[in-house]
């Protein structure tokens, strides 16, 4: 089998989704009560055309016929065509059931078909919407869900709760941006735990920067936002320990589970999180932008508060609705992928011993080559990982008229992609969801470019 | 033709779908040297059983293969199946371009592939998001324009930044719930302009109700957010007028064009609007959540306003991030779909009279059936209207033993859904993105439903 019939071959799969798009466009400008004689010719004309890409489907023939959407987009083929080992992307990847349901519920308001009294997405059963948040929150091992359009949402609902003008939030020094942002919304200051010798948060750390700011402010921080595993090594941080911490002093304590809730089991109560965030594109095999924020009964009333405003003139009042949802948050495809997803998910979630061995597998194997080094903690606990190449592929690019590209341009001829196009010193990369034999086809890609430029590999 | 055919034509399209989509599937867990033998074989059986399906789709026979989706979801087929009238899904379906984008990028974070400094989603240029920015500012004659989860995250970014605790915010008394939201959210007070006798928000009630407003308060009011169409009536408001007279009393402008951006013309600058807020999802053939936040210059410092905090610690910033938007909003299918319906919504808003003229069309021909009312301003400025069958069709209800659903009943019968089940007293319809022929059809279902019933049609 050649690489050419299968790049055809995935060319004829788009083309043949687009043209069962075209088909279907057929369906929603008729009547309901049949074709007319003209459109059954131009549906006739476009299954015969569809028999054509389906027949170079099969035989792997034929040239590309579409290669732009709406004029000027490409086709996005990166997930068929590479082995694609980008940080980010790699857990929120759709499911070809995600992909089935997008298909089917990708129209705007596509979940509000059915939405009755009182009113709100929640609370829809049909699709199984209502159900979707109990089960949600049950995986989670906490006591209610909402989704939200992306983790960083699920913070901002929060620290508006929590947060008042001037308060502290204990984050960690490798926060990602978003906490910063959802503490700044809100006015609050961030306080960061500084990282041990090996990169890690740990509870006592915490435990001193609360003590700390104690100290220097004379109050109790609003809350403890902590992630699990961070976006910068994917280290493990002591999560339990911290929202231990975090109750002795009586501060609600937010996991932050981008990196977590959807790739491994998350157990928000034996974490003691007071709230669970999580990501659906990142994690979860969603649409962006999607996220879960679970959070304990407690805390429920106050972060999940109905709107108690009333129009002065009118006297309206919309009381069932969620202030900081905003009502209504994933309307449609989004919320539909996620739940599409769910069942793999949870599945998937029980099998994470088998990604962080595949991940372990490649580190051994990348730290073969000479030079090589893995910044993040090791033996790894996670598919993201941060490495360091500046004693083996850099040294290639410092003399390479391509300079660091010189790497990507190989790792694309191996059919690889998601690398930090022309980096070779420090980057990233994910393996979450390659099977072993993509992952051993990594490994060897990654030896087969260091012999090819000299650099020496272990057997 | 009858209609069973049309009904497993699109059953079999769907499978068809689905089909393609598991066909992609082995693609991604295959190698990128290509199918193994084993791989061959399970490739050539999906695409043997794929053929069969488009035999059927293409001949009208067979039977219904898959039903669900993730062992639970339905296949949503109503667009294709039927002539929906729901009122606030018209105009969000998507078109075929955005059908195809999403396919192509409904993956989590797709559109990050080749995201490069300064590591922002508006200045991403592969695919062309950052284009698509200036375009969508340019289109709605404002100077910035960035996209939001949904128009309501586009109020909240704009309540966030000017309202202070306590301040007023001049609303319609038909404002949208999510507009009461945003601004108990960032803690101000509506302040509702009364209706005048043909429910319409005029300029002149709205500077009154500033003044009273000022009497009362002391204050001037931190904004007036005023709905072009409202979701009520769509009655069109004075909304010009409303521009000029906020800036008289220097009040920013937000002009809400959830019912406007997307289907007809919205020139920003003539209408005076310091902030034109647009939803995806209602308006914009858009994937949920999704809209657009227009603004002139001179609000884009402070509305857009980028973080300014700084890791203790660490010392980190993240100075491009934008603290209103938690940096990036639609990272992928959301915004795809958007920019892939783009240039037909564009095309589409300048037919927006023939829109109007076949929603006239509609309630000319509903207006013959005795008792019947268009609650709504008549003639018809909009495609969405609200109807009063208490005299027509509920009289009927009064006595059936399905009650209104009798009515629901009929429609379905005919091919139709969309209305709200079991209403027969006021409701609403939207008669958006209908072609001549299926509004006269949709005329002719409802002619045909009364005149079984025995109520009287003007001839």
């Amino acid at each position: 089998m050649e690489v050419p019939t299968m790049s055809i071959r995935i060319q004829k799969t788009f083309e043949a989704l687009f043209a069962l798009e075209e088909i279907r466009s057929l369906f929603r400008e008729s009547l309901p009560s049949g074709f007319s004689p003209e459109e059954e010719t131009a549906f006739r004309s476009k299954t015969a055309g569809l028999k054509e890409i389906i027949a170079d489907l099969e035989a792997g023939t034929g040239v590309p016929k579409v290669t732009k959407i709406a004029g000027t987009l490409d086709i996005r083929s990166r997930e068929e065509e590479y082995i694609n080992i980008h940080p980010i992307q790699a857990a929120g990847r759709l499911t070809a059931e995600a992909r089935k349901a997008l298909i089917s519920y990708g129209d705007g308001y596509s979940t509000c078909d059915a939405c009755r009294k009182p009113f709100r997405l929640d609370k829809i059963s049909r699709p199984g919407i209502a159900e979707f948040h109990e089960e949600l929150a049950k995986w989670l091992n906490m006591d209610i869900a909402r989704v939200v359009p992306g983790a960083r949402r699920g913070f901002q609902a929060v620290t508006g709760t929590l947060v008042e003008k001037g308060d502290s939030v204990i984050v960690s020094a490798l926060a990602h941006y978003t906490e910063f942002l959802a503490v700044e919304n809100a006015g609050g200051i961030v306080k960061e735990v500084p990282l041990n010798g090996e990169n890690i948060v740990t509870a006592e750390a915490t435990a001193q920067k609360i003590e700390e700011v104690m100290r220097e402010t004379g109050k109790l921080p609003a809350l403890v936002m902590i992630d699990h595993f961070d976006y910068q090594f994917a280290n493990e941080h002591e999560i339990a320990g911290i929202g231990k911490v975090a109750h002795e002093y009586g501060i609600p304590f937010l996991y932050n589970g981008a990196y977590t809730v959807g790739v491994m089991p998350v157990d928000g109560k034996k974490i003691g999180a007071d709230f669970v965030v999580g990501s659906g594109h990142k994690s979860m095999a969603s649409v962006a932008p999607s996220g879960v924020l679970a959070m304990t009964e407690e805390w429920a009333p106050e972060t999940l508060r109905t709107t108690t405003m009333t129009g002065d003139l009118t006297k309206r009042k919309f009381g069932i609705k969620e202030v900081e949802m905003l009502g209504c948050t994933l309307m449609g495809g989004t919320l539909l992928s996620m739940m599409a997803s769910f069942p793999e998910v949870q599945a998937r979630s029980l099998k994470w011993e088998d990604e962080v061995r595949r991940s372990n597998y490649f580190m051994d194997r990348f730290r073969k080559i000479a030079g090589s080094r893995v910044l993040s903690e090791y033996p790894r606990k996670h598919t993201l990982t941060k490495v360091d190449t500046t004693g083996s592929f850099d040294t290639v690019a410092r003399t390479h008229k391509r300079r660091g590209f010189y790497f990507s341009d190989e790792l694309s001829s191996h059919g690889i992609v998601g690398e930090f196009a022309g980096a070779t010193r420090t980057w990233k990369l994910n393996t979450y969801g390659l099977n072993d034999r993509q992952v051993r086809y990594l490994a060897d890609a990654f030896t087969e470019i260091a012999e090819k430029y000299g650099l020496p590999v272990e057997k």
